[in-house]
């Protein structure tokens, strides 16, 4: 009989010291015929595990494991799981549960479930506060648990889970393809994927970004164009330009020009917003009249469903597109957040697992 | 010979007594290949005209015509007009001219194009202020012209032609139809055309008011169901319910609960907000947040196209749809538009000739 898993993680236990995170041990949820158990070899870095960490969206529940781009090994299935067996790679992203009940649901929008579960710094319907992915092991319900292409490195993989579905399914949702044009607003982990998979999806692309030192990655990522943003009113270069413009940017600040961002629509176009500032960093004012001159739209989204998520692993299979990411140890973690905290990332750190 | 056209109507010459408005004569534009020309018989007194005549949108260019509600006799085309001939009964709404050459004119967006031309308060080519419609006879590209079917009287045609369209347009772009929940926010002259729209299109109609006085007359418009904003976190009732949530509001203000609105919508469904407020009046401040929980959007319309004009008008015809109008001589415009300042109108005010 194997030894029984053990669940530690680098925890946040000092709000004052957010970089630096503590081993523990934790109590996982209560296995459930309906779990997967897997242990991680892998986990991402996300801007969400900054904001969560330096209580940007408020208090954390200590101590508390980030991480919610995870990949692992299966270890253990309930009674119900029929699609997974142990040994298989999978991965768990941002969501671990939901109620599989409402309308959402049953649609197959279970990331808009009124009851959906964040994979750490919520609480399982037992009690038990989620933990993320910074650590040796974790439990899901079998819809949030993704089977990893064989073509697929685990490292490529990981940071897919959140960032990559972040960015894939508004871009499936509001029509990118062929035909299209699409502006990418912020070129770090989830703009640099949604540049690769808006190319992919066969749109023409533009990347919106003001780091001229980011232009020569760009370009070999795919986008046809480059539009820098310290350029002086650049938006009167694209009057009524774009299907879609998905914004990453997770600071907004007194500076974005919003309006001047939706006059380069197209009409009926889209502005989908997927980074989440802190909770006191709304969006810029807009007036009813910002969206006259083109019958335009403002939105967001949350994450992606197990639907989008498997096309997503598809596309990248059957393209063979690799993210950029640096890989590091996770004892690395506190040194991972802080830059990611600088914008020093490119595009995305995935720690690697040495607690287990 | 007939006698030549008098151009002549009730202008405001002095800003501060915007409802006193006193009648003028006024150049029309240079008639042209493609312009049609009618002697006015109606005309709709709008919101719009309230919000210009108090400069709430900007200063006004004096003296100014208001109205862009109209309908009319054809008395002269120019040589390009094949749709209509003298004599032809006729409307013109919000538009009066555009491009018609840009990407978006090309699409039959020309509602949307960027040299779009208001029907008052704007320029000709030709240098030449246009005047609206409280007045005897108006020049018109032939675009922007209507054929009012035989079966509409002129006096329920004319608010058709912007507050009717205002409505029409997002309702039909945003799929209203058998099978929608939408939610029409603010039943006053836009509201109340969006209510009968939507319930002639097949959806599940609901009217959101603060009003009491007009739940009787809701109900006969045919909304399924009435919700009064006054009730206490009356959003908390339609959890992800709605697929488009209409706001006729023009006044929006710290009161208005916008992301609580937001709540309300199903997955990726719209807030479409048509009503134009002051330009002080910027839309409820929202943060990325507020589109988390259902994918939504939020966005506006301008007006509406030809075609979808076209669509309208035989909406109303083939199912017998009659708006709620009192009719007025032109001479107490002033009234009509003190009333639409207060909210006193039921639905819309319609002005008779009386100065030609």
């Amino acid at each position: 009989m194997s030894k029984p898993i053990e669940f530690k993680g680098y925890a946040l236990t000092d709000p004052t010291k957010w970089t630096d995170l503590k081993v523990i041990e934790f109590q996982p949820k209560t296995f459930q015929a309906d779990d997967v158990e897997l242990t991680i070899t892998h986990c991402g870095v996300c801007g969400s595990d900054v904001h969560t960490l330096t209580q940007g969206w408020g208090d954390a529940k200590l101590p508390l494991v980030a991480g919610h781009e995870i990949v692992g090994l299966v270890t253990r299935v309930g009674d119900n799981v029929k699609e997974f067996k142990p040994g298989d790679r999978v991965g768990v992203g941002a969501q671990i549960g939901s109620c599989l009940s409402c309308r959402a649901c049953k649609d197959g929008y279970e990331n808009y479930c009124l009851q959906a579960i964040s994979t750490y710094n919520a609480e399982y319907p037992d009690g038990v506060v989620t933990q993320g992915g910074y650590s040796t092991a974790i439990r899901a319900h079998q819809q949030f648990v993704f089977p990893i292409p064989k073509e697929i490195d685990s490292v490529h993989a990981a940071s897919m889970l959140c960032a990559g579905l972040t960015v894939y399914s508004p871009l499936k949702t509001h029509g990118c393809g062929p035909g299209k044009k699409v502006g990418i607003v912020g070129i770090g982990g989830l703009g640099h994927y949604a540049v690769l998979w808006a190319k992919a999806m066969g749109a023409e692309v533009y990347a919106f970004t003001h780091d001229d030192s980011k232009v020569d990655d760009i370009k070999k990522m795919g986008a046809d164009h480059i539009v820098n943003t310290q350029k002086k009113e650049f938006w009167k270069d694209y009057p009524q330009t774009f299907d879609i413009l998905l914004s990453t940017r997770d600071v907004m600040g007194d500076k974005m020009p919003l309006g001047d961002f939706l006059s380069m629509l197209y009409v009926h176009g889209r502005f989908i917003t997927v980074g989440l500032p802190d909770s006191d960093d709304p969006l810029p004012s807009l007036h009813a009249f910002d969206f006259t001159s083109n019958g335009c739209l403002v939105g967001g989204g949350h994450i992606g469903s197990k639907q989008e998520c498997l096309e997503m692993l598809e596309l990248a299979r059957s393209k063979g597109i690799k993210p950029w990411v640096e890989e590091m140890p996770m004892h690395d973690v506190g040194k991972a957040l802080q830059n990611v905290h600088d914008n020093k990332v490119r595009y995305r750190y995935v720690l690697t697992q040495d607690l287990a």
